[in-house]
């Protein structure tokens, strides 16, 4: 079984520690929106919980692992504890949430990438799922908090590209043949690390050709409108 | 069966009554939100049943009970057409409107607790999913409206823990086989009550701990920037 | 089989015409929002397929049509193509544009409601499954880039109301067992001209009557503030 690349408990670790940093940005955020402590909590585990859940939907896998598994329901509770303790501390190691983040990412989109095929979908449409995956629950969360999607944001740093080069090499890998738990760590390893280079080096993806023409539709607030 | 704590004809007229008093809360925002008829119709469907159709799609009772039953389709249009007509009145008895929502949340949190667990979750889940029951449709007209979800903001009266403490209730019957008619009401009755306790008594829930060291991220406009 | 009404070469290029229009009022959002190509991508994707997700997975319909057909999936992505290379001229086109908009609203919220049907839906939910496969993919499109749905606005033409006539006239067409090409076509092509005619004519449904009593709250920026 393709979802069996790892011992169980090893999967399973993996899984919580993506999960587990995916909630500290939900957290995170929370506090910055000056949400309650139930903000803060429905925002780390909709940040945690919400890609494998829209994935788990469209694949039919119900009820989705995040209702079935009390870790991946605790994990999110348990990050929000911290944050509402220690939250000036966690912003302050903001880099090490950022890394921990982009190992999610990676994690993330190569796990759903395997999952989305093991029910049965496409290679295209698996590797897609696994985007999904990667970057749906923050996408949920900016929508929850009456945010702009980052995910959609052109001066944010590339975040979707470094997930689809993860998905799109387990997808490969599955095609070939060739996916075993060495390679699926490589295929995750790889996101994580383009995901490391686009903060380090600001590497955004481009908007569309002659922004120029489309400038008196928003003038001079053109970016602070977004 | 558990669904069948009630005769049919009992169950379905509280689901109504609850149906009917969520729908006349989208009704009236979408009224504030200056929606035209339309306007007000969607969100009075999506508040009044998208609380039980997000807990129908993860539990897997597809089609869900919004999209079977003629009566729970038809009501939030019956609140339409009197906030329509009457919203200067109905907004005037805004406290009676708020006790019946009080009502609806304590009725929803037991009955989707119960339908989350016959459906095979587990009782941790199935509370979870009472609450989502509760307050999904809540946050669902919220981000439709274009506004920062009630249920997230620190400055609105606990809405999730009486829901929480219903649904809670409900599980533990359920795990000790003392589920009746009697200890359901008692449940609901229970979520109830705290509702209307936390609105007299402008009950809040706490924020992270040192606020201050963030303020200076939103500086002045810290509230209003929410 | 009511959903193979035309020959399966045909319905398949009616929906990928659909999917193309949507996709391209997706797409040209999200430039208008300032967003960078995968934005763009992200919300020529959710426009195009987002009502027919919806509404697959309300119906059980999984994995949706939108994660099976490469076709359905492509599409989206050649309209951001165009769009990013040719944006002002798409924009100078505007009216053209919205015609094909209203053409995807006719035949979405036909193909919608006779998919609902065939799944076993009652007449009344079939016909509201049409209308949300119409227009469901505006309201994700717009609730990800952050704009207040333009479905529920009150200073917009009327878009609703002829998909909510063309799915009517499908399902009571199924009703007395006189849907064929045909008439289904005609369905579609009364929601489209419908829609026309409401661009025209600047046809705006009512709000809720007494707006006066209510200015007191907003007042001034009324309207401005939606």
């Amino acid at each position: 079984m393709l979802t069996d690349l790892f011992t169980p408990s090893v999967q399973h670790s993996l899984d919580l520690a993506g999960i587990f940093v995916f909630a500290i940005s939900g957290a995170l955020l929370a506090v910055r929106k000056n949400f309650d402590v139930f903000g803060m909590a429905v925002l780390a585990e909709a940040t945690a919980l919400g890609g494998g859940l829209i994935r788990d939907l469209i694949i039919g896998a119900v009820p989705p692992a995040a209702f079935t598994d009390l870790g991946y329901f605790i994990t999110p509770l348990v990050a929000t504890v911290i944050v509402f303790f220690l939250h000036p501390e966690v912003e302050r190691i903001t880099k090490a949430v950022n890394a921990f983040d982009a190992a999610g990412l990676g994690l993330f989109c190569v796990a759903g990438t395997v999952k989305a095929h093991s029910h049965g979908l496409g290679l295209t449409f698996a590797a897609t799922l696994g985007l999904t995956t990667a970057v749906g629950g923050g996408v949920l969360r900016d929508v929850l908090a009456h945010e702009v999607p980052n995910l959609l944001r052109w001066d944010r740093d590339l975040y979707a590209v470094p997930a689809m080069v993860g998905s799109t090499m387990a997808a490969l890998l599955i095609h070939y043949d060739a996916l075993n738990v060495t390679t699926s760590m490589i295929s995750a390893a790889t996101a994580f690390v383009l995901r490391l280079l686009a903060m380090r080096y600001n590497w955004r993806a481009p908007r569309a050709w002659h922004r120029r023409s489309a400038a008196t539709e928003d003038p001079a607030t053109g970016s602070g409108a977004v």
